[in-house]
């Protein structure tokens, strides 16, 4: 059984370093962290990638967690290998159980300190939930979109990742680390509190609910004819209107923003590096604000309840 | 002869894409790029890494261009490889020679606008000081530095460095384009200039002359036990004080600037993250202020006259 450990994950991108050395260090000085007296086990995501300083090595690890190719034998990429390793160890079936996971990622893109939710289980929501009552937590709620499946979280009966930025790759920055320790010990305290059966949810929780993505315009042959527009760098989550300038030509010229929907008008992750090479520029959200359940909050203390 | 053609090398470096996406934009629509009537070797420094969007493959391209290096036939790895395939198309005794070569870098430190001159050879001079004189850029005169030498630049008759920055790896901003563009703008209309005996430089020339680099803090083991503080970063160019809190540690305590040269408190490079693995969390500079003399302008334009 999963019961009550939780796993916390650092560099499941290998070049995201801030998570992993803040992981180092609560290792060497275990003290340093707030673990609300829960049991936590605290791994590198994807070792080799680390060592390498790349994303991946073969595949994406955080697009790997899908059904289909954890069970095609078919596929021995390093990082499928990998996610198996990773559930047989501390899946909630593995060897050292874990009930929840929190993945720990950080972004070229000004995202500040966030969340992302993938999906709609009663218990991510009670913990995105928790987080946001305590912290103010911005939350993406990536659903809905084929092009990206196979999250890490998504296999561990709850779980979600703390998506903090702008940051570049390869390198380690105090704000950011702070940033990202405040989060977790936002989750952790909200596991804590589920676990002894007194968590309070907040009436509502605001959600920025995944709508499309929006790739650079292109030549024929893949060429971008334009980068982003610079009133949109680091303009994440802050709508925009139909005519705002999105992206800009080398003669100078712009492009406007023309939406199919003018509702979906809130950009995450604008000018993300590693999403070069998905065709994604950035992605667009509609803002919503739903009443919490209190099956969120029951939901998970059933997997954390001693 | 290498008289009067310029090389212009975009993605020395493989993932930083800023300059070899506007290289791209100039060859499809060369009226953009304000060339002085200058004839221009646009070239990207390092294709396979460019394509891989990494630094290097096997060793970093800027570290490649040592004499001893590139003679060494037991050296073939494939940065060593391409060092000498760009000399001896574009070299100054190559198929196609150029007199000057531009190399455009991007960086994650907060350099800004800047420029990077290796050593005082007057032509380099003269170039820095006209740019300096179109643009206030910031000089960066990296010498007397064991640990890195080998850079392209110092294999053409003259030649300098643009650095833009901050921008993350693998990353495109329009704001990093618009400055590169600008720097290399003004560069080609000194060397114009200088082409047709009309060079006039400024009195003086600033440069920020390198001392040492520092590294962060670290176990026996090699991990860093502190990293940058946030107080320092993105300060590049302004001068620290004995005592001015340098690093941070994940408990929160700072670590102080210790100086051994207390005139040696001009810092850049400050958490670039390809240095990581060099070990330099930033390198610490004199300014200086040199008279230009007239030998400089005679230098480049003996170089680029007709």
């Amino acid at each position: 059984m999963a019961q009550g450990r939780v796993l916390v994950v650092a560099a499941t991108h290998g070049n995201e370093r801030n998570a992993p050395w803040l992981l180092e260090q609560w290792r060497r000085s275990p003290q340093l962290l707030a673990a609300a007296g829960l049991e936590l086990q605290l791994e590198i995501g994807n070792p080799e990638a680390f060592a390498a300083n790349r994303r991946y090595l073969d595949r994406d690890l955080n697009r790997c967690f899908r059904p289909d190719l954890l069970t095609d034998a078919s596929h021995q990429e390093r990082e499928v290998q990998r996610a198996r390793m990773l559930l047989a160890e501390y899946g909630p079936d593995g060897r050292q159980p874990c009930a929840v996971a929190i993945d720990l990622h950080s972004t070229t893109s000004a995202m500040g300190n966030s969340l992302v939710v993938y999906g709609r289980r009663p218990a991510d929501l009670a913990l995105a939930a928790g987080i946001q009552a305590r912290l103010g937590l911005p939350v993406y709620l990536h659903e809905a979109d084929p092009a990206q499946t196979g999250f890490l979280v998504e296999r561990w009966p709850a779980g979600l990742v703390i998506e903090v930025g702008p940051v570049p790759q390869g390198l380690v920055t105090a704000t950011i680390c702070r940033q990202t320790q405040l989060a977790l010990e936002a989750a952790l305290d909200t596991l804590a509190a589920a676990a002894s059966g007194r968590l309070c949810l907040p009436q509502r929780l605001q959600v920025h609910r995944h709508q499309a993505s929006v790739d650079l315009p292109r030549a024929a042959d893949g060429t971008p004819l334009a980068t982003l527009h610079p009133a949109r760098q680091h303009q994440d989550w802050r709508p925009l209107q139909a005519g705002d300038a999105l992206f800009w030509h080398a003669d100078g010229s712009a492009l406007g923003f023309s939406p199919d929907d003018p509702e979906a008008c809130w950009p995450v992750f604008i000018n993300e590096a590693a999403y070069g090479e998905k065709g994604i520029a950035l992605s667009l959200c509609r803002r919503e604000s739903w009443v919490c359940s209190p099956g969120w909050a029951e939901a998970l203390a059933e997997l954390l309840l001693p």
